[in-house]
């Protein structure tokens, strides 16, 4: 099943996506996705159903308790950023407004011209926990998503800590939807591609990840409690562009895509702020 | 003006403080206060007023959007730490559920002997924004509240990132109250003492601050839109626990408190896992 959270129509919610539709499922006591996800999703459609052009996606969960970036969890990505493999997951936070759905102009900051992209895979929490153990943690995933985990190069290097270059408004996305975990046979053996303008910039399979989703949940869940909604953003394989030589950074105009085998395709063109 | 938020009396919401009484504010519209730092606080209570003793303290913004911390943001904690002082903040964030309201106990990990106190400046946003100047930046504090944004040292140290160690559950404390800005002559003039177990363990003016308020604001709107309700926990002077030889680590049946002058004083028992 596909899950998306949109706005049309003269409403926001989220929908199953069927068929080129959007079959709406919010009411008054599930309003969002996040909400459905810790109480179970409506199975009987809440209106009509809604072309896909009718609607504005927005990120699967755009009121996220806590959206957690794994940095250097591919192991050729840690080669060519020159970085030593990491003996536990460096983790920094991607605020709500930092990324928006599909289809919705990413904005290229005028702060700075090193605008990078970053494919990413999203693992999107479905079941609470706190001590998870690794064996038990699939058991907590409601499915996945595209993740677009863009970031501004100088601001992220401007202190010790990456939140700078991690959240400027607007400048990553995330979607187009929520795919749910029973459609994914193994999540770590997924083809992931980014386009930039249509050119393939990074193609990697998630088994090239360093930490399996499974580890990061359970270290993850060592410190703080899972919540229905949460986002673990699992890292960027190889190719992305302050890495290349000379470095390729993202401009107005551009569009930059994320695929991931059986999860779907995001799709953003870049504007000027 | 004092503004706490609370669950007492069968209810959920906002007060405010008078007289050792929580005059409650919520109503259906504005239900917590973060919504009332953008609509308006109301002057109306909603209810009878409750003795302090009867009510929890919650944070005073419960569910934040961000919570934006600053590392290494005081002169001679910098000093103490052996850190050259930086030329841009470093930023980190917390979670909402990794800090607890005045008065609620604050749980010592299992998985660390590490845990470290930290008395803080919370400077909470009363006014949204993006690209702030440094010359408008105190026109967009609505006030300012004690934080102990305690810290699990050797977790702070596994990754390039400080998120693990800065986000175990209910291992913080934000409080009591949100006190108004128009009572704060001078933010960066303010006595900040941290005691455990009664011993003054952190005492410094916060003019000892690297960046200023305005600063912080006007660097973080830079990237981010600011928020009614997010909060900026503006670092630690020195004298925090891992710097003493002999290390000193906070344990269960520990009091730890953070007074600001003219803001209040936070104080909570530390308990086991």
């Amino acid at each position: 099943m596909r899950l998306a959270s949109y706005r049309g129509n003269g409403r926001t919610g989220f929908a199953r996506i069927e068929d080129q539709t959007a079959i709406p499922l919010e009411t008054a006591d599930i309003p969002d996705l996040r909400t459905a996800l810790g109480h179970g999703i409506p199975t009987q459609p809440s209106g009509a159903a809604m072309p896909l052009d009718e609607i504005e996606f927005l990120p699967p969960i755009p009121t996220a308790d806590k959206i957690l970036c794994i940095g250097l969890n591919y192991r050729k990505h840690a080669e060519e950023a020159g970085m030593a493999l990491p003996s536990r997951p460096s983790i920094f936070c991607r605020f709500n407004g930092s990324q928006v759905g599909h289809g919705v102009p990413v904005v290229a900051p005028n702060a700075s011209p090193e605008f990078d992209f970053e494919g990413e895979l999203a693992v999107i929490v479905g079941r609470a926990g706190r001590n998870i153990t690794e064996a038990r943690a699939m058991d907590h995933v409601a499915g996945y998503a595209c993740f677009a985990e863009n970031s501004v190069r100088d601001f992220q290097k401007h202190g010790t800590q990456a939140t700078a270059g991690k959240n400027f408004s607007a400048s990553g996305a995330f979607g187009p939807w929520l795919t749910t975990a029973d459609e994914i046979a193994d999540p770590h053996a997924l083809m992931l591609e980014s386009r930039l303008n249509g050119e393939v910039m990074q193609r990697e399979t998630t088994a090239d990840m360093i930490f399996s989703i499974p580890q990061l949940i359970a270290y993850v869940s060592t410190w703080a409690e899972l919540l229905p909604g949460d986002v673990i953003v699992t890292g960027t394989p190889s190719g992305v562009g302050f890495t290349r030589k000379p470095p390729v950074f993202m401009k107005p105009g551009d569009v930059f895509e994320v695929q991931i085998e059986g999860v779907g395709t995001l799709s953003n063109p870049i504007i000027a702020e």
